[in-house]
């Protein structure tokens, strides 16, 4: 029996931009699995009732479902042990603060970045579910929540400085092959690359061509990832 | 033959403040190794020119000898492998991100902060040194690099945000045991508490619990460190 993947969707049933369904999607290429994808929106909480929880990923693997990105790549790394995406148990405590270093710095930044460009990207019954809920944990409205991206970006681009950092003397954060750390932030960049046309990273940036390396991993999967098109609507923001 | 540390010291011979030393002094610990420490300073740059390098920690194991603390830990770690400071490649491709979020984002937080009463305690025949060689690093007057507590503790703290999550979910950076990545923090810290006064933690914070931890470990070895007084002359500034 396959694998089976719930995936966040955009308004383009294909383009799929969840920085936690990107992570695993990587690693489910790390360990060479198959899976079957379940294209899946912010409101279908009904469908994915049977994991537990209310968002995805939410992987099937047998009679065994799992519904966090975390828990889903350690059940990975233990039920299909080679190759590793964690190295053992430091490997995975060390990983646990890049995690949280790249949610807490990086995806603020980012979700500020590309806001108007993923709120015209996302499926029409999505809409009003994603604003009530950003606009709660923000404490302010969607429209004020988005960054100017002349002030925003440099901000971004100097918040990657550890990552540039490592990537200088190693090609992963893994070391000479991608690891889970690698994933969680190159995923943090394909929800990005998926619903903003706005460019993150500047050619000749060393964490340029480090994103470069895992668009080409696993046969240039992450590369071939279609691009989200705006609602054609423009009154339906 | 016992172990040589080359290990930076203040006014106070028996005031060690190098955050790098510090890394190094607690892996030794970590390894249940012992030592012969010599005080140095700064401008005793003759004292290690057998090292090939300008700066501490210098290690000297038998006929080696190593002056890089990120070299040394990996070298600790071949060579006495048990408990482990890395937990195998991966452990330290990932603790090498930590180490550069530290010195990229603590370190310059730290120094700011403290780097008046720092001043205050250094050896007379340091200040020279570190005066032109912080003001030729941050290309302003010594007097300019200072923070305001007011508002750059605060930074501090918030800036400790990655560590505070990994730790409100594990005992430590390197999960049930501390790991290198935690004596990079830790020893970031222990300048600090070396040098100033200034508390840059707050009771029931869980980075101050994670680092009472920390200098509770290794039978207290850390919590016993000399605090180093300011020299008596203000003059001298």
């Amino acid at each position: 029996m396959p694998l089976v993947l719930y995936d966040l969707a955009g308004a383009d049933e294909e383009a799929r931009f969840s920085p936690y369904c990107w992570r695993i999607k990587m690693a489910l290429r790390h360990k060479g699995l198959a899976w079957r994808e379940v294209p899946w929106r912010f409101t279908d909480k009904d469908v994915i009732v049977f994991s537990g929880g209310k968002t995805v990923p939410v992987l099937v693997d047998g009679t065994r479902s799992l519904n966090d990105s975390w828990a889903i790549a350690r059940y990975l790394d233990e039920r299909y042990p080679e190759p590793s995406l964690f190295g053992g148990p430091l490997g995975e405590a060390h990983a646990l603060f890049i995690r949280l270093w790249s949610e807490s710095t990086l995806h603020p930044l980012i979700l500020r970045l590309i806001l108007p460009d993923l709120y015209a990207r996302l499926h029409p019954k999505d809409l009003d579910y994603f604003r009530s809920s950003r606009e709660a944990r923000f404490g302010k409205r969607l429209e004020d929540i988005a960054s100017d991206p002349s002030t925003a970006l440099p901000a971004f681009r100097a918040a990657l400085a550890p990552v540039r950092s490592v990537v200088r003397s190693q090609p992963y954060l893994g070391g000479t092959r991608p690891s889970f750390a690698d994933y969680i932030v190159f995923g943090a960049l394909q929800w990005a690359r998926v619903m903003s046309p706005l460019e993150l990273l500047e050619p000749g940036d060393a964490v340029h061509e480090w994103r470069a390396r895992l668009l080409d991993e696993h046969d240039g999967y992450a590369a071939r990832a279609p691009i989200c098109q705006p609602r054609l609507d423009p009154s339906a923001r």
